[in-house]
């Protein structure tokens, strides 16, 4: 291919370059992206794929379609327009907010625009499929998704359109799904392989898409936008599901006799704990939480965080968020700073607390006295207050162990190109997705579901591969492999050897510029 | 590749059968589609690709890009979401009407999702160009095209969301873009030559996008929704575009005296002919129509149909109409039936006349009086009469011929798969697509636009190719090219002798089932 005629649009042509300079996108992929011409912005999150970004996106595609067949996948093409019927059935329709772009055809018939296909693909084999001889498949296909984002930005990496390969495993039994999900979970990883990135696979929470569990691919790049948490031993999640701290504070201290203290208008850890000369391990940090209209405290030692989305988890909630003062003085009486346990059980309204496994091992501890201006200190588990269930609640830190191991954990940044779900029967029960089993029972098809964003694995290749002179191409994924530069144009000799030589490599196989 | 593992869901699966026999798809492609497992509907006009669709699609869009990429085209993606300011700018966004699926982002920001793409493609190059060192280029994209039909159906063959390729070319001059469209005449006719398809080429009316001249690719099939009009010497078109019919009524008949005849109630040529005991040949029929607010009166020989598509050419017409029986009494004070073009230069009301070739060599013929009742006889052009300038304005028919060469034309049907414009520099103007010449001169790039319906020419294919038995497919675009069937598969050594066949040939590249 010669230059001239591949269309290049590099930033050397001066109507390019209002474009790119947005604040919004000042991200080194996209950056690149733009200056070199594989990609134009059409409007905020909407990109046009030039032919030199076209190539990659397609290599990549190729990659997964490869690794798909190999596991015996079949690829299909399902509608982008999708009727609102299905996503009433699925109970989605409701939920899914702004980010489902939904609109009406002319006779006023409601469609949405497919942010994914968990209701279309249920809803056709629950159609098809009659019997368990049918059974299992993994339907894949590469479609465009659209997701009406509420900040549309890095790029492609965050758009509002963009190429996805989604698949879904269809099996009959929970343990037939969980080799589905390893199969998917091995073609993932080569795929990741194939295209020469350098990645982690993490432990995830399951979001909205809820189910059984999940894992995310991460290509690992300092502008991540990820959290990772990972160790020697080989585990590694994300820090949004990684598992907590393991408190070695088994310590022999003797228990103390427990004090009502005045901390006059101190209301923080970090101003009670230094007017009392203590670390801020020693204190019970006792939080209130909304859960789904209920009032829950929520127990974790003083110098950490609670991991919402754990907690959300343990209380099976749909909807949680902190009390306000307002709410906490209205109900416990209480103003927040000297909120504690003790007495709580005596409380009018009954509240249900739940512990951190951090506070189990704490000695002579300090917490709220439930009175404004008040603190206990000596406070000892099981002597002055009980706690029927401890759980790891905490939000993973720089300095944690490991808690399979016991080792120091690392803490890296990735970009989450794919992700893979065991959904379990969760789509099957509300589409309708039963097969009769060999014995002629009916029973409700066991799913997975599995992602690519293969836009995103361009942008991310990127934020891994670059330098000051621009982008690195892992060989897989470069559009040219080979560049031919002759260096005198003018000089016809040396031309026609550097036409030679490009000829001979391009009918040898390489894509030559 | 196993038939059990190719999730091949056909008619034998009882809840596919209910979903095939809607009377709206009564049309033999989309039968054999459905009862094959090869695509299933989710809506109206919406229609799921399943894995043996979606093989044959992609070897369709395999051919097609092959033959784009000989041609040097580029391949690129653009957007399906569209922002309403650039249908405003190319003045589309307001005649498009209700096929144009119309939506708002979170931020009541309007857009459309594309059913074609000058808008963007253009948009995007005029951006992007500067220099005439910078064409000429054409580039292409697969996309989902969503058009809004008001009646969707023959299945994907007139579908609401459908597999488009599109291609545009840009030029410096309009010979140049002469040499584009010759380009893709030939990829074209390569594209479908290879599909192994019966096609014709055919001059066709360029419809809604406009612009200077366009052909159709049909694929010649009964059921086909286009009639084509053709010659041996090589010449064929759309009969909405075909040339009319030559007269040879170069005839010595003596003129004889103009008489008014009484005809009372007797209205239409056939009425009028029988009484009066002439051939409708021997008559002048004349219509009057509304051509942007304007009284128009169309002649043609009284045995001749007009062909609106080609009247609203001639004038220029956006808004043609036949006008009513009420309109013409009130502006011409005349009763319809008996109309016809003698004294209508003395008319108060200015009326333009226009005439078909075909009353060109009429000698004494039959014409409305203009008077309720009465037919001039005997009328003889310019003697009687006279008109300015004499158009081709009739729909060809069977018995007519060739205006090139003078042999009988033929007539059959045909499925239109392919369509390429000339159009000039329409929406260059419209969308400030200019270059800087070498002279330093700004000029409007001159474009040409192409499509081919990949979905469609699934379906196509079909209806040219099947019999009582089912698709007879044409070896290119065969799912499977080879099907291997063990007659005892309890037979051990015989079913592992026909898997051997079967690995030997999947190995030597076929598609084996």
């Amino acid at each position: 291919m010669r230059y001239s005629k591949a269309f290049i649009q590099t930033k050397a042509s001066p109507k390019n370059v209002q474009d790119i300079d947005k604040k919004d996108d000042e991200i080194v992929s996209y950056q690149l992206m733009a200056r070199s011409g594989m990609i134009r912005k059409l409007a905020s999150g909407i990109y046009e794929w030039l032919p030199l970004g076209l190539k990659v996106l397609q290599k990549v595609e190729n990659i997964i379609r490869q690794e798909m067949n190999k596991k015996g996948c079949l690829e299909v093409l399902l509608p982008a327009l999708q009727p609102k019927e299905l996503w009433e059935k699925s109970g989605r329709w409701g939920i899914y907010g702004k980010e489902l772009v939904r609109l009406k055809d002319r006779n006023d018939r409601e469609f949405c625009l497919g942010p994914t296909h968990e209701e279309i693909v249920t809803n056709m084999v629950a159609n098809q499929i009659n019997s368990y001889r049918e059974l299992p498949f993994i339907l894949y296909q590469f479609q465009t998704k659209f997701r009406d984002e509420i900040r549309p930005r890095f790029g492609v990496m965050r758009s509002r359109e963009f190429l996805m390969k989604d698949a879904y495993s269809f099996d009959k039994t929970d343990k037939d799904a969980t080799k589905s999900y390893q199969d998917m979970y091995d073609a993932y990883s080569n795929i990741f392989k194939n295209c020469g990135l350098k990645f982690v696979i993490v432990e995830a929470d399951s979001g909205a898409i809820g189910g059984n569990f999940s894992h995310e691919f991460m290509v690992l790049a300092e502008t991540g936008e990820s959290s990772i948490a990972s160790c020697e031993c080989g585990y590694a999640a994300n820090t949004e599901k990684a598992l907590g701290y393991i408190s070695k504070n088994n310590n022999a201290e003797l228990e103390k006799i427990m004090e009502k203290v005045e901390t006059k208008n101190r209301k923080s850890i970090e101003d009670v704990s230094s007017f009392l000369s203590q670390n801020p391990e020693k204190f019970i940090k006792s939080l209130v939480y909304i859960c789904d209209g209920k009032l829950v405290m929520v127990l974790v030692r003083g110098d950490r965080e609670i991991n919402e989305i754990k907690l959300a988890n343990h209380l099976k909630s749909t909807d949680l968020r902190l009390a306000t003062n307002k709410e906490i003085l209205e109900k416990l009486g209480v103003e927040i700073g000297f909120l504690g346990p003790i007495g709580m059980d005596k409380n009018k309204i009954k509240i249900k607390i739940v512990a951190d496994e951090s506070i189990k091992y704490l000695k002579n501890a300090i917490t709220g006295a439930n009175k404004k201006d008040f603190h206990f200190v000596n406070v000892n588990l099981n002597r002055d207050f009980k706690i029927a269930e401890f759980v790891d609640l905490v939000l993973v830190k720089e300095g944690d162990n490991c808690k399979k191991c016991g080792k120091t954990l690392n803490f890296s940044r990735g970009i989450e190109v794919g992700h893979i779900f065991k959904l379990g029967t969760k789509y099957s029960k509300t589409m309708g997705a039963e097969y009769l089993d060999a014995d002629g029972q009916k029973k409700e098809i066991v799913m997975g579901c599995y992602g690519i964003g293969v836009s995103r694995v361009v942008a991310a290749t990127i934020e891994q591969n670059n330098d000051e002179k621009g982008i690195i191409w892992p060989f897989s994924l470069s559009p040219y492999q080979i560049g031919v530069i002759c260096l005198d144009i003018k000089n016809e000799e040396l031309f026609k050897i550097a036409q030679n030589i490009h000829d001979k490599l391009e009918k040898a196989g390489y894509e030559v510029l």
